[in-house]
Order: structure tokens, then C-alpha cells, then sequence
């Protein structure tokens, strides 16, 4: 497969939508990242990596942290974790607390907002520094030491983010936090910060396509059938309530954040990252859910 | 009306009522409360107060302060008040979280928390000090200089309040609080933890039984009409997700809190204040309710 | 009180108001009614009847019919109405189905769709036939033979009341109804077409005013305390979801329909029946809330 | 592959599961099925079948039914459908009537009974005779002219289904369905009681793992692309509230009914049925699901 021509010919395709949907902007440093912003990489469990546009630049990942937060979890804590996370599709918005009153604190899923919160508990709980031991789990997964958190971004989000800290006092009302609610934001909003670009981003999840190992030392992240539990989970609930309408158009388990990346896999062939910062109603990237369609389409690689 | 001797006959009646039900236990200053007291104060429009069982202890008022809070907020903000607050009966409980996302963070009634917590907010808009403001104007009411804040109260409230910090900071990410939730909430605190006698709280409900007259001096507390609002708001809203069944067997606007006080007021005649801290289903105290409706039974006083 | 004098003021302050809000049009027969209409009824405990504009013209009842099947099912049933309808307040649309699906078939109070359907199936079960009875029931109330069922409406409710047919199946898959649905519905669509005047009406629901009994021959419709419970569930739960507000604003118990009547009872003193068929936002007459406002207001009389 | 050994083996391995869980029991003929029964068949796309245990014997498919449908209204209206039905999980139970009244009468997907009976009314507007015409539809994807609807099923379905009966007219209120409920309702019933056995439903089902193609003539049922977004939507919809658990355990598309069968298809391989009567607490087949997971677990093979 000529993953180059076809992410270039995907790279014309997709012009016509930059500029469109919404940049997030409920914090400014996220509202003024330029909305035609469009990068792509894909790197193959051959060894190759293929990029496009703005592909090398650096993005904040927001809830693709949430996949990598996962998969340290199930590292430290394995099956355990779902006595305390439900792995079924909401059905309703990422930041919703209906479903958490009426299902008394249990979030139905690692990949919303409560969800995350659970997992980055059950972190903090197994680990002195939760901040930095995910950035370093992020860096040896990238195989990027440089990878940094965007500290502004941090702490745009802690001074703004009061459904986030609702989120994390409800929860905590229920007793499904061990840790006080502030020090769990804390390290939440951290771990959404992480900036790092497509190329980072796709090396980061190619481990999802390789059967939970490093490409580029053969050690196991997670055992095999985890990883395909996790990707399980990416495609029923890795795209907020659109992932019917993702697994439907673009058919490969996927992650979205609202900084406009998203990152899918291709077991045993490839991890890809979009990354355009317009969204569409759901929250997603649009340019990027459209290049990910085009690139299933032409390559007639999806899981169905 | 012999008051004296139906409140006396009612407290025979409700012996075997004390003890049952379920003393709030979420901060232990309310769990230690002896769960057989009762006491019960009648205040009549023309200046006498009668008065039987514990009704000169003090007791944690909670969500009575709600009404006083409430009437503040009618002095200061007027009608205006009603563009952030609505004033139907939530048909949820009394903490919910479900009804202020379905409805965009405007709280159904001011007798809900989340309805307290904006009237609160409107206050600390206003007023240098919300906590010492409350309190001085309780004790102008009441006729009372003692009444204090049990600062042991407000400070469990404050440690273990997750849920009304989920509560505050979800109006704010609403945008329907003005002032920061940490202020707000311990403000809010401050207001539930007043400590007053049944007598106490029956004398600081009576301008509502005299058009919104303070019997003492005669000084408006708040306008005739707006005294019929607030007992219009105590009927439809008073007493959590119970109201209808409230006014069915009780047939008073009134006013509860979970340290098992509820003040209910005869427009004209008198107000009255009952406290037992057994508690039913609904969060009201249980043998208050029932002396409450042997009391509008006895009497033949109703407002139906 | 010169109550004459008083409605004919408020008939002129009112016209400002006719033409306003929307005429009910999910039925033709409903549609069609002039939206300028309006007539009011006053009848008092003294015996006197007062009215004035279209008083005399019979509109659809609608909703007020369950009044009349509620104070039926009193008779029928007692309190053991109670096992199978809740009393308060629903906190949602009259005709909502989330609220059964939550609380698994018990409606909320009988003056919402689902507890009315509940109300009818319990009339069918004690009676040969619901419809004539209740149709006899309310000519006794309103001292009037000549009332009837508008036949046209009853037959167009039912081809178009999907709505309806599905609140009574969703009741009967939780086993709340002993007939079938589609008998239960066939009364219910009878007795919301009853045909009457505002004179009627108000003449109707005088026995609330009346301490229970009929002014003509002091005979107990319902016991004293019966009559109380029924004007608490007016005014907690009898103008759909705006029980608040008009609690607040009328101050007195009421119930609506969606023809444009309202019935309400000042207990002791009259019983009032307005009629405009332009709705306000929440499903009640608009210039009939204004004009039972005004009243409220003009005559210093209300509840509270 | 040895599918013949390993499914020998799976019915080894489930013995234990047997008589678990629970028989659908809300028609007397689902109700009176032997737990213990399991039968388990697999279809390649190489044209093999293989077989065990109570693979032969028919049984009622109920909402493995809703596959056979959509694929129906897939070919007649293709993507128009999607204007009246969502294609997200549901995150409620399967006949849930929330859901629809908060998104205004548009099914989640059409996998839960309110999405089945859209589709059905789709099918409907577009042919004369939508029982005979889905009956002889499966017919031809099974290849087996004997399959028949059980009458006695249907019946049983229409004198109880007060819930689907709720649903279909409350669909209907929102103006969702082009036909009369009574008629929709009566097809839906009908194609619900299709009785076959997992030799007949695995063939049925086995175009989806071949490019939407029948195997036995290569006749396009529907498009390759229209194949994979059936597939999909059986993924993040197929299995009730329980998708991600199924996903995650079993990961592979599948749909699932309450007699206890359940489809499941691997792309460009094989499909696969199992029946077993049992249900677990989501209304899942309990040994089924177990098989599958076992399948899965020994053959290496899933999607992820």
C-alpha cells in the first residue's frame, strides 16, 4: 500500500473542509490555534512512518490522554478496574452527570470525562507522581523524550473548569474517588495538556496495533488480549455519542480530543493521527473524521 | 383556640412516632443528635408564643435557612431574582443534579440546593459579608441577638460537602453563579448551620403568618405580596420531592430541613415550628409531620 | 365583596390580552374556536352567581374533566386511590412518558395524563358504564341535564391521540391498569369532551368551595377533609408544570385544560371558571391566568 | 481451521453455563423453551457449515429479526433511512421510551424495538406485503424455503406487547411513522417470530462476511460498503446495553435476540450462530455469549 500518495491525495481532498466546524475555545489556548490546521501521520507496524502537513507540530491531545491514562491502568490494576468503570457507550454528552446520578457514581465508560477522572484515581493511588509517570508512559510509548506538558493549558483548565470539578465532587459524593477531588483534577487536567503532534501521536498508539508491544523494542505494554480490550472499548465509546456515526463512516477503533486530533488503529497494520482543530457537533475533528474516512475508503483497510 | 393544650395533647400523640425513622448521619454533629426529641412552638399574630417538649433547644435549622435566605434575596433583587431561579416544584430530589443540566444550570425553585446556592450567590453580590448579613438578619426576625452558626456544623458541611461542591461548581459552569463556588459555598454552609429553638424559628416566621410584617415593631420585612409569594413557593416547593404529599395531609405552606425542623405558617394566624430529628423517606422529619397534620386536624385550621 | 362590579373590570382589563398565545390545534374542533373568547364565572357559598362575556358558551373541558373524575374515584375508591397514583408534583410535561418509565408505571398525581388514564380505569372497574356516569356525575355537580359530550371531539381525540394511546399501553405493560387500554382510553376521550359554560363549571366545582357538599341540597359529594386533599392536589399539581408560578402569581388552587378553562376555588367563599382559549407557553389560558391574577389581586382574597 | 473440533470442544466447555440465567417469559411460548438447550453452527465463506449440538432445531430469532429488516430497508431506501433513525448506542434498555421522547420520536438505531419499528414502517411504505415479502427475503439468504413465522408467537406478542404497542404510537405522536401503528405493529410481531435454527440463521448471515454477497450465487444482497456499515452498527449497536461488554469479550459484530440466539460475523471469514435459551441479566444469551467469547479466545480471530 502507498501510504504516501494516499495521504497526500487525502491532503488535497480535505481542503475543502479546513476552515469548517468549530474551534474549542472555552479556554484561549485552545480558541486561537488556527482552524486550517491539518496534519496526518501513520506510522505501520513495518517500521514506516507517513506524514502530511502539519503533521510534526504540536497539539494539545485533551482526550487522547485518556486512552494512554487507560492503558496505565490496566497496566497497574488489570480486570480490577471495572468494579469501579462500566465499559458501555453513554448515549449521552462526554461532561454529562445524569448518567452518573443514575447509575449512583459508576461512569459508564474510561473514555468520558468521569470516567477519565476514576482512571487518573486509581493512578494517583498506585503511584507517587501520577503527572510525571504518565508523561514518561506517554514519552516511552512515543519514543519521544521531549514531550512535554503545556503548562498554560493546565492551568487554563483548572480555572475554568467547574464541570470538570462538579464531575470529580459528584463522583467523589458517591465514594468512587480514593483521592481528594483536587488533587485527581489536578493531575487530570495535566494529562489532557500533553502536547505532542500526529507523528508523536500515531508512534504513541502503534503498540494498539502490534499486540499491546513497542514496535521498537518488542516489550509488551499490555498483554495482547488487552490491547484488543482496549480497542474494543475505542470503537464503542472512543468518540463521545458519535460513535456509531464514527464506527459507520470511518470503521477503525478510535480516540478524539477536542484540541481536533484524533488517533485510530488498524490492528496489525497501522496507528494513524489526524489532527485539525475544527470541530463538528459531536466534538470531533471534521476535517479529520472526513480524512479518516477518505483514507478507509481508498485503502479498503477498515475492520468490518 | 386553646393552643396550649393541643400542642400538649399533640405531644402525647406523637410519643409513639419519636425514635422511628433515620437521623441524618452525613456529618456527625447531625448523627449524635438524640433521635427522641421533639419540641413544638406556636407563635400567633396576636404576640403569644406556647411551647412544649425541647422547643427551647437548639438545633442545625439546614434548609429552613433556605426561607430566610430566600426573603433576603426578595429585599435585595426583587422580581429580578426569577430571571436565574425558576419557581416550580422539581420532582426530583432535593440534591439532584439531573434537572439543572436538562434546564441549563437555572435551578427549578429556590428551595432546592442548587436554588439556594444562587440565592446565596445573589446576596454575596450585594452584601460585604453574606455570613454575618444572614445571621443579624435571622436574629432581627427571630427577636433573637443569641442566635449563632454552629462553626462545627459549617465546617463538616464544608469537608465532607462533595455534592454541593459538584452542585455549585455546575452553576458555574453554567454561568449562573457570579461569585467564585468556594465563596459561595461557604457562605452557604454558614446559612445551614444556624442554631435555633423551635421557638426561636417560629418567632423568625411569623412576619410571613402578618403580611410580611414583623410583629415587634410592625416594620416590613418584606411586602404583603411578596409575603404571599415566598408561602406560595413554601407549598409548591417546601419540603423536597414531598410536597404534594405535604400539602395533602399538612395543608400549610411550609418549610423543612433535614435536622428534622419544619416551620409552617397560617396566613393571619400563626406560624409554627415542630423538630424531631427522625427523618422519613423524603428527608422530613417524621413525627414533625405528623404533629404537624394532627395539629391542622385538631384545629380545623388549613388553608384549603 | 361586589363581585359583579369587580369581573366586569377585569373583562375590560383582559381584552389587551385576548388574541394572544396560541388556540390549541391537534384537534379541528379545538382549532377552530375564536381565540378572542373569553367568559368568566363567579359562584359564591352565598348562593349568588356573577358572570360576564361569553360565560354562557360552552367550551371543551378537557383537563378540568379530571377533577370531577378524581373527586369520583374518591368516592369509589378512598385512600386506597393513593396505592396506584402518586400526589405530587411531576416536574414534567402533562404528558410525558419518562417519568412512568423511571418510577415504573405509577404517575406521578392524577392530574397529569398518565394518573387520569389510572383515575378512569379505576371509575371502569367499579361502574357498568364510566362514561354516563361520569357524564350524570357532573350534571349533578353543575345542576345542569343539559350537559353533554361533545361527541366530534371525543371521536377526533381518538384518531389522533397517539400520544394518549401510548401512555395507556406503557401504564398497562407495568400492570397499572385492570381494563384494557383501549376501553379506558375510549371513557377517558368521553369525559375530556364534556361540553360546559363557565357557569357550569364554576357551579360544578362549588361543593370545594362548599366543605364537600352541594350548595342546592347540602348533600356530601365528598367528605370535608376529601374536599381539602383534592383543592392541596390543585395546587400542587393541577396546572401542569407551571403549578409554581401559578401558585404564586393566582394564589389560589386551580385546575386548567387545554380547551382554555380554569377552574378555581377559594375554599369557604366561591368557587371561579374562566375560559379564553389562547395558551400560554406552559398549556394555560393566557388572558384566563391573567384575569384570575387580577382577581386575586383586585379582592385581596388568595390561599395564602 | 478446524471449526469442527473447535466447536465440539465449546460445547464441552459450556456444559457448565447450561440451565444459568433466565428464559424470556413474557409469552407463554418463548416461556416453556428448555433452558438446557444449545446449539452452535458456523458458516464459511469457503462454503462450509459445521455444527453441534441443537444446531438443527428452530427457534424464535425475535430481534435477530432486526438485522434481516434493516438489510431490507437498507436495499429500498439506503441512506434516506438515516433521516429517521440515529444510528448511536442507546446507553437504555432496549425498549426504553426516554430516550425518544428527549430526541422527538427518532429512534437511537434501528436495533432497539423503537429503530425495528421504524425500519418496519419504512418497509412497509415501499411494499404491498411486508410479512411475506420479509419472510421470503430470509428465506432466500438462509437458502431454505421452509422458514415460516410461528403464528402462535406473533399472536402471543400482539395480546401482551402493551410496551411495543406504547412505543409505536408514541412514535407515531412524533409523526416518525408513515403507517398506522396497529399495522406496524402486527408486521413487526410477525417478523419477530421467524423460527429458525442457527443453521438457517448463520446462513442467513453469512453475506455480511462476504462483501454483502450470497455465497451461493454471488447476488449483491446490498453494496460492500453498505455490508461493512451493517456490521457496524451490529458492533456499537447489535447487542442492547451490554455493546461494550460484548465487544469487549466476544469482538466481533453481532446481534442478539431474547429466544436466545445470537449473530455474530467475522469479515471475509465466517458467520456463526448460537442459541441457548438462558439470559443473562442484559437479555443476552448467557451461554452464547460465553461460546462466542470462548470461539473467539480459542480461534485467535476477532476484528480488534
Amino acid at each position: 500500500m502507498n501510504y504516501k500518495a494516499i495521504i497526500e491525495d487525502i491532503y488535497e481532498r480535505v481542503q475543502p473542509f479546513l476552515g469548517h466546524g468549530r474551534v474549542a475555545d472555552y479556554i484561549p489556548e485552545l480558541a486561537r490555534v488556527p482552524i486550517t490546521k491539518f496534519g496526518m501521520a501513520v506510522c505501520t507496524t513495518d517500521g514506516d512512518l507517513f506524514q502530511v502537513g502539519d503533521a510534526a507540530e504540536k497539539f494539545s491531545i485533551q482526550s487522547i490522554s485518556k486512552l494512554f491514562t487507560l492503558t496505565l491502568a490496566m497496566q497497574l490494576e488489570g480486570e480490577g478496574l471495572w468494579q469501579r468503570i462500566g465499559r458501555e457507550p453513554s448515549g449521552t454528552a462526554f461532561n454529562s452527570l445524569v448518567q452518573l446520578e443514575y447509575e449512583n457514581g459508576i461512569p459508564r465508560n474510561p473514555f468520558i470525562n468521569a470516567g477519565a477522572l476514576v482512571v487518573t484515581d486509581i493512578i494517583l493511588s498506585h503511584l507517587h507522581n501520577a503527572q510525571r509517570t504518565v508523561r514518561d508512559f506517554v514519552r516511552q510509548l512515543a519514543d519521544n523524550e521531549e514531550i512535554e506538558f503545556d503548562t498554560a493549558v493546565a492551568h487554563s483548565e483548572k480555572i475554568t473548569g467547574y464541570r470538570n470539578i462538579a464531575l470529580a465532587n459528584f463522583i467523589k459524593s458517591f465514594g468512587n474517588l480514593q483521592n481528594e477531588p483536587v488533587d485527581v483534577l489536578d493531575a487530570y487536567f495535566h494529562h489532557c495538556s500533553l502536547a505532542m503532534s500526529c507523528s508523536d501521536v500515531a508512534r504513541a498508539g502503534l503498540f494498539l496495533a502490534n499486540k499491546g508491544r513497542l514496535l521498537q523494542n518488542g516489550e509488551a505494554v499490555v498483554q495482547a488480549n488487552q490491547a484488543k480490550y482496549i480497542k474494543s472499548l475505542m470503537l464503542t465509546c472512543g468518540t463521545y455519542d458519535s460513535v456509531g456515526d464514527f464506527a459507520y463512516r470511518v470503521g477503525l477503533p478510535g480516540k478524539s480530543g477536542v484540541g481536533g486530533g484524533i488517533l485510530a488503529v488498524m490492528p496489525g497494520k497501522f496507528s494513524v493521527c489526524v489532527w485539525s482543530p475544527g470541530l463538528n457537533d459531536t466534538g470531533n475533528s471534521l476535517a479529520g473524521t472526513k480524512a479518516l474516512e477518505l483514507f478507509t475508503t481508498v485503502t479498503g483497510v477498515s475492520i468490518f
